[in-house]
Parts: structure tokens; C-alpha cells; sequence
């Protein structure tokens, strides 16, 4: 192990110069200000939690949690992620508040292990949380409210997928009953989008032909509207069939908003999230290989911290937003310089307060002689222009250039 | 050690609600602005940096620091301040820059040990550096910017206490020539403002009269302009004289700026961390009995991080505004509420759209019947007032209530 050089930031790290800051605000302001108008309120919670709590409940695995022990001795983690904070302050500030509760967040979180495969350790997220509707009109809400998100974030062209959590466990249990592992297993081929593995997998199982037929139709189960009906067809068991008809529902007001065009059901997709058992939902940009949102609803979650009351909600990914996005743009206005001598400083500086308070930017310097003036911006012509304007206050002779 | 319960945070953290994270975005949002008047442009970095660099160069002492290990084995601290973060960005990613840098940032430290007094382990500061210019200009510009921040903030009435580490550096060297401990210990003591304790420690030094009465001196230099002249009397140490030389030209600049009125001049202030090299300062409001902004010089801490350049900032404690300071008010808009039958969904979530588009905050709700219609807001007079307005869309026939 190697001493950190004196410049170096932890592996996994970021910095954000000025630019990029510039446009993760604007993308930040401009997604929290569309959450707002659909009655979202922001809250903000610790960066650290407690592991026994909120650690277990984020359903991270331990290894991608960052733990360190505060000096009475208590795990803590660095929040991996912002549902099950929420959930917290729903079940305790927020316990006698009346039900459906609309909340928003923008927040960092970290993941430990993403440092090795040269992914961020700490990352940004703007979401929102319906909770206390156990309703499609809810999960409609939340993945209409996404797709407002998206294009206020200046997010041009993106698809949502849309599956259910049900859908997989009835499908399931049908073909391997009982067998918790092997669903698990089954799931977590889909999650990685291994369909050789599943398809392996499902080799090893003991299934009629028509169950074959049922399981290889599954991985066909991606589209439109029609696809409510294919899978109807797929499973007899009660709980796929709730939950493609919850789905359907879903899909229905999602036509009502007028933004179904931007949806796409694929029952193949399992949340990211274990504590989902609903809807669950990703959005993917043009060109960009990862989500860049996801959500789902999870009916279980709150009564962990003794509140049990169903809700959904999502979250963007606002970094990957910032740097996947083309046509996120925040003009950075060109400053004003005011340069003063010491003669004329007060001057110069009732000038530049004057200018701030039109709402220009404005940089001050004192000079001390003709040479430590900036010149009239020459550099115009070649993009080098660096003031929009330049003020000089001085008492000596100005040198003609 | 007890086991947390389900819906606590640790101690020491804080969750913030709609209320509160509304006014603390203004007070974040206004002073951004007021900085980027300025010419600053904000900088993010990480949450946790290393140990070894940004973590010793941060001068907050390890038991305050929260220390963990990646999954290298190498140490970590959360941020405990952002000079040293900002101080190793200008290293590395800025190293090319050229001179001088304004630099602003608004981010969440921590410190470990401070749960332990009620007081808050991770706490918001919105702050500035300026890097690369040594002049008296520099402070006086930063401190000028602090009194404008203050302001942007909606603080009323504060005073900023303005001192020179150098001043008492010189003055020390005087009575306890070359005794590093001894002068630590006096520092510390003025650092506490613990006068009593400060006065004991020079009566075991071997002081003349003249030295004593010195001493008693710089406990009353506090005031305006005149504070100058009476500290150039009180020490013939070169640093001391060039100290106070130095500030008296940060206060003649202060009074071209205009704002000198909000300035006294303590020279028994010690700023709060070690890498302070020059002039240091704090802001309080009225009735706050701590701080609510801290800066000054630091020309050595760059040098760590391979670029030796001077450097002046400040940062303002935001949340610590938040709770202490009256007037900070962002009025929360009322929704319109849209409430609509499956029928009629289409229409009332098209009337959502158009309303948000105007610029209305807007929560809809799916109804079945009569009894689940919510009625014309009758809390209007005794304050309960929810919804600005209510838009019904329904097929069945409304009650009359």
C-alpha cells in the first residue's frame, strides 16, 4: 500500500471544477423545482446512519457499505442511498403527518466496491418519495413524474422500463415452488441481464415442456400495451396475474398523462433494490449504457422503522445525467473588471457595487502603475476574451498601447 | 452501548424538514449568488479524502476527525473544512491556472467529537478563497465579501471581529523567546477566551513591569482605527509591527469599501485553526452567542499540496444562519388541488399539466366517489387554509355538502 501523494483524492472520487458544478446545479435546481410543482417537498437527512438501521434497511450489501464507528462505539454507515433515510423521518418527525406524504431529496450517497471497477464511490441523486398510496395512480404519478424529471434535466431522448417485482415471484414459485434459492438465482441472472445463465439455470430444473415454452416467452416479454395481455396468458399463478393487472393499470394512466410514448413493459427487469415488491422501473438516455434513473415501489420497507404504510418512488442519477447529457448548457456570464489605484480606490469600488447590484459579475484589482493595467480585451477575436467590460480608476498617466 | 432503534439517527445528526431545507436553500442560493457577483466560481469535492494529505492539512485534531479505511487499508476522513480540500484542487486539477483564483463552494463538514456536547457533527458551510495575492487588498476583499454574504444571507445586525496571528506571534516571541509551548499555551487560552487562565499563565513567566502592563494591554485592544496605533506601541517586534501595519491597511480599504462600520479590531483573537498565518476574523449577530462566519490568511497550506502561493477565505456557518437569524422567510406557495374520477383522468391530469406550466405547485388525486371528493377549502379563516384551489373533474354526481 502506497502513501497518498499530497494532491491525490481517494480513488473513486471526484472533483467538479466550475464548469461542471455550474451545469449539476442548474440540472439539480431545475429537476427539484419540477418535483416541487407536482407538490414534492424537499427534505435533507444525515450523510452518516446508523448500520443496525438504516445500514440493514438500504439493502446494500455489506461490502458496498462504507462503516466506520463513532466514539461511543456504534456502527455507522454513509448513506448508500436515500429511500430508507426517508422512510426513517416518515416514521418519526414525520409520523403524525396525514397520508399520501410527497417528498423530494437531492443528496450524495456511496457504494464502497464501485472504487475498484473505476466506477464513483460518491454520487448524486435526485428523487422523490410518494408515500401512503398503494394505488397504480401512485406508481403512474411517480414514473410520469420521472419522465417531467428527465426532460427538466435536459434529458432529450430516454425510454422507461417498466416491470413488476409480483410478476417474477409468482412466475417463479410456479416453476420452482418453495425453492427460495433458485429464485433468487433466477433473479439475479435477470438483474444482470445474463440470459444464458438464466436460460442454464432453468435447464437444471425439472419443468414440462410448456413450462419451457413459458419461461423462453418470459425473455420475450418486452413492449407496449400488448405485452399486459401476452402475460396474462403466461402465468396462472394468482400473484403474476395481480401483478400484470396492477401493471396494466399503470400503463393506463400513464396513456391518460400522455406520456406512454416514452414507456416500454419489460417483465423480465428486476429492481436494484431487494426491499422493492411492486412496480419497479429504470430510465435509459440515448447512447448512455447505464439507467440513469430507477424506481419501484416498496410496500415493506417502512414498518422496519414502526410505520407500515405502502409507497413508491424513484430517484434520477444526476451526475451520470451531467455527464451522458449533451445540450446541458449554463452560459457562465464573462466578468466585469474594475481596476483602481489607492487614490481613487473608493472609486473604484462604489463602481463595482453599483455594477453587482444591475447583476453584472464584476472582478476588482488594484494597480499600482501603468504596467499592472489590463488593457482593453484584444483577445475577442480569438475567443480569449475574459471581461465583458474593464473599468479603470487610476490617477496616474494611463500609457497609450 | 445500546442498540439504536429503528427510526433513530445517531446523535448528532440532524434531519431537516420542508420548512427548514426551504430556508436553508435560500440562505445557500443568495449567498452563492452574492459570491459569484464577486467573480467566484464554485468548486464540489469529495466527501471523504485521505488521511494522510487533506485530513493532517485540515489542522482539526484527530479526535474531532471521523476516520475510516477503503477496502485498500487506506485511511479516510470525512471532511472536517474545505480550505484544505479547496487548497489541494488548486494543486492539482487548477495547478495551471493562472493567478489569483476565486473560489467558492457549499458543502456539508463533520466533526467527530461534537455530538458528545449537543452540538452538531455535520454542519453546512458556504464559503470563498481567494488564492494567489498576498496584498492587504485580498483580506479586506474577503472580508468585504463576508459582510455582503452575511447580508445575502438576510442577517441583519453583526459585527466582525478582525485580529493578525502574526500580532500575537511577535508579541509572544517577546516575553517567551522561543518557549513554542509556552506561546501555544497562551494562544489557547485567548483561543477560549478563558482571560483568567491566560493571565495565570504570564504570571509564571519572568516578566518586567513594563511587559506585564503590556500584556494586561492587549487584552483591551478591541475597537476601530485608533487600535492601530496603540498596537504599534505595545510591541517593538518586527513581526508584531508589520502585523499590525498589515491590518491597518486591511481597514483602510475596508472604509473605501464603505462597510467598516461592521468591523472592530481585536487583537486577541486567534482563529480557529493552525494554518491561519495573517490576519483571521469572525462574524456574530446579535444575540448569537457563537460565530456565525470564521476566516483569514493561510500563506502555508498550499505549499503541502506542492504549490506555494498565498491564499485568503472565509466560510459562513449556513446552518447555524438557518437557526439563529430571524427574517430568513421562503414562503411555501399552497397547491391547487386537482381531483378527478377514472373517468374524467384524461381531462383533470391535461388541467395538472396546463397549471404546473403557469407555474403552480399541483397535487391530484384519483376519486370513486362522492364521499372521497375533498370539499372547498373552509379553513381559510382559521388559518388551516391547504389548497390555493381545487379543480374537480368528475363524472358522477357531486353532493352537496
Amino acid at each position: 500500500m502506497s502513501k497518498p501523494k499530497g494532491f491525490e483524492k481517494p480513488i473513486g472520487f471526484r472533483d467538479y471544477l466550475p464548469n461542471a458544478v455550474s451545469k449539476l446545479r442548474k440540472i439539480e435546481n431545475d429537476v427539484l423545482n419540477c418535483m416541487s410543482q407536482w407538490g414534492y417537498s424537499q427534505i435533507m437527512t444525515p450523510t452518516l446512519e446508523y448500520y443496525d438501521t438504516v445500514g440493514v434497511a438500504s439493502s446494500t450489501s455489506d461490502q458496498k457499505l462504507y462503516k466506520l464507528l463513532n466514539n461511543r462505539g456504534q456502527a455507522l454507515v454513509l448513506r448508500s442511498e436515500m429511500t430508507a433515510p426517508v422512510a426513517r423521518v416518515v416514521s418519526s418527525l414525520l409520523k403524525a403527518e396525514p397520508l399520501p406524504l410527497r417528498l423530494s431529496y437531492h443528496a450524495n450517497v456511496f457504494r464502497a466496491i464501485e472504487e475498484e471497477a473505476g466506477r464513483e464511490a460518491e454520487f448524486y441523486q435526485t428523487g422523490v418519495e410518494l408515500v401512503g398510496d398503494d394505488s397504480p395512480e401512485a406508481d403512474a404519478e411517480v414514473v410520469a413524474l420521472a419522465i417531467a424529471s428527465l426532460q427538466a434535466a435536459g434529458v432529450q431522448t430516454f425510454k422507461i422500463a417498466m416491470g413488476h417485482v409480483g410478476f417474477l415471484n409468482g412466475l417463479f414459485e410456479e416453476v420452482a415452488p418453495g425453492m427460495q434459492e433458485v429464485q433468487e438465482d433466477l433473479k439475479s441472472h435477470l438483474l444482470d441481464r445474463d440470459y444464458v445463465a438464466f436460460r442454464d439455470a432453468l435447464g437444471r430444473l425439472d419443468l414440462t415442456e410448456s413450462q419451457k415454452e413459458e419461461m423462453d416467452g418470459l425473455l420475450r416479454l418486452r413492449g407496449g400495451k400488448e405485452i399486459c395481455g401476452q402475460a396474462l396468458g403466461l402465468s396462472r399463478h394468482p400473484l403474476a396475474q395481480a401483478s400484470v393487472e396492477h401493471l396494466c393499470k399503470v400503463w393506463e394512466v400513464l396513456e391518460a398523462y400522455g406520456v406512454s410514448r416514452h414507456v416500454l413493459i419489460d417483465l423480465t427487469m428486476v429492481g436494484d433494490f431487494t426491499y422493492y415488491t411492486g412496480m419497479t422501473f429504470e430510465g435509459y438516455a440515448a447512447d448512455l449504457g447505464f439507467p440513469v434513473c430507477s424506481g419501484g415501489r416498496y410496500d415493506n420497507l417502512l414498518q422496519q422503522f414502526g410505520r407500515s404504510v405502502p409507497s413508491t418512488g424513484f430517484s434520477l442519477k444526476t451526475n451520470r445525467i451531467l455527464d451522458g447529457v449533451r445540450g446541458v448548457e449554463n452560459k457562465q456570464e464573462l466578468p466585469v473588471l474594475v481596476q483602481y489605484d489607492a487614490q481613487r480606490r473608493r472609486e473604484g469600488l462604489e463602481e463595482s457595487a453599483r455594477l453587482r447590484s444591475e447583476g453584472h459579475v464584476v472582478i476588482t484589482k488594484l494597480v499600482s502603475n501603468p504596467a499592472e493595467l489590463t488593457a482593453a480585451d484584444s483577445g475577442a477575436e480569438t475567443g480569449g476574451k475574459r471581461y465583458k467590460d474593464i473599468y479603470t480608476f487610476v490617477s496616474f498617466v494611463k500609457e497609450r498601447s
